[in-house]
């Protein structure tokens, strides 16, 4: 019977009773703990939020699943040489298409001035139709992919950029140019890895059609706010949604709070669910206990 | 060669390329005109704006080919004896459809209050996920069809309600008790007739879920505007967000404008456009020029 060491306290209260419903659900006998001596342990099951830092007394650890989908805060560790697994919940994913398809339609009909529309304007002139507005997304992972067949359902054109060649997406430097050139709306669901890092930045956002909108629900250091404020001064970009920063909470005294064209969401475009994450996390130990490959293997040279 | 009457001069200036294009591409050769001797006319392209309002001389007159949605003001009219059809255009449908599917992601999401935050507060609270917040929407026409079918693929669990009875739809009195119970959020898409004028009134809104969300991008009347006002106030309805109205443009006095949890949009829901409104035109003419039966023909018994 493997052993199973929950090692992120915190989330604890959330996945008692998930985690063990969903390893009986997959017809997997296992010891679920919080605590176990490291030579013991078969699979951690942890958050980067975790205690348990050093991996290397864990030398009969066959996996380690992370609960969360980022994992650029655990790659760097050097003493975690065992496979290391992504979340990728599907309750996580359908929160993500929720936001993104919400915001892109929020921005696409002009929701805002109705809204807030003090002086009780009736204008009755209609927007174009989604099939009309180009929307572009940086990340054509699981997340992006998802939220790319949701807006085309919607008829939205969907161009996707990846930064690995994939069918269907566009890649690389000069496919990058091309796709920021006709994004109305632009999505940014990369991973943060030190070349995503401030890949908006002056240069790429004078890229985007004037009056270009922004949605960043990936990560806070895949933009350059600085440039990104400017860029909005300037008119260049029209509005920006964002849900990740690179601190959080945002400070009260950044200038995206008060930004008259800049909507801040508090990091709630996906969350991890504990009733559909434990199915992934007990899919995986039964993956790992029959001798088959881990779903959601993170790479650790491309770092995610 | 058939001569059609375009009867609807103050969209003449839309449709005056459109038209003569759609009906080349379907290949009918016919004489369009603004004006002609009534009893020359075999297809009058109508509003309910239009002048003509006595179809008595248009004695061979094959069919009045509307080219709105609505008929409610044409049904009445004891002259007009001819086939009736309705538009039921692809980009009107498309149109209503991110409008509804935008404004029910905005409410199950939240929006508003990231939008207008002036306190910059920080509440990682998460919405729940689309398939926990039912939706019911009254009116399973084109139009609610493909609402439906739109937020379904985004999970929502989807309640149809039809006045005739419809497979997969609630239907009648006992019908619409039970589809009102269940709608976190609720959308009127039906038509306009006495019997669906103040569907929802003090004693049906009192039959939804405590803090649901009405959208209306149906018809103004059926919704008894004092009724939804009490049950805003009451909190009994958490926010209206409403599309079409008894008067429009909606009087400045209104007090729909003031009220904090309602949403005034100008009636821009569902528009036709005159480039896929003029397919159907077409496709109507070459139905009868070929003895076919015509689409969307208005049953003057239901009144739409």
């Amino acid at each position: 019977m493997p052993t199973v060491l929950f090692a992120a306290p915190s989330l604890w209260p959330e996945y008692q009773e998930a985690l063990p419903a969903a390893l009986a659900e997959a017809g997997i006998a296992a010891r679920l703990v919080t605590e176990a001596a490291p030579e013991e342990v078969d699979y951690i099951v942890y958050a980067p939020s975790s205690p348990l830092q050093d991996f290397t007394p864990y030398r009969r650890t066959k996996a380690v699943l992370n609960l969360w989908a980022g994992v650029e805060r655990i790659t760097g560790n050097p003493t975690l040489t065992q496979p290391l697994t992504r979340m990728v919940d599907p309750g996580l994913t359908e929160g993500m298409v929720e936001w993104v398809t919400g915001h892109t339609l929020r921005h696409h009909l002009g929701m805002d001035r109705h809204i807030l529309n003090p002086g009780h304007v009736w204008d009755p002139t209609c927007p174009p139709l989604a099939r009309e507005r180009p929307v572009t997304i940086l990340g054509m992972g699981a997340l992006g992919s998802a939220c790319a067949e949701a807006l085309r359902a919607l008829n939205f054109p969907v161009t996707g950029w990846s930064r690995t060649a994939k069918p269907g997406c566009l890649h690389g430097p000069d496919g990058l140019r091309e796709a920021l050139s006709t994004a109305q709306t632009l999505i940014t669901l990369l991973p943060k890895t030190p070349e995503t890092e401030n890949l908006l930045n002056a240069r790429t956002l004078a890229l985007l059609p004037r009056g270009a909108v922004i949605l960043n629900p990936g990560r806070g250091p895949l933009i350059d706010d600085g440039a990104l404020l400017a860029a909005l001064d300037a008119g260049q970009i029209g509005h920006a949604t964002l849900d990740v920063f690179r601190v959080e909470p945002l400070p009260q005294d950044h200038p995206f709070w008060s930004h008259p064209n800049v909507t801040v969401t508090p990091h709630i475009a996906a969350d991890t669910r504990a009733i559909t994450a434990s199915k992934v996390i007990a899919e995986n130990i039964r993956r790992g206990e029959a001798g088959e490959p881990f779903l959601h293997l993170v790479d650790r040279a491309r770092g995610y």
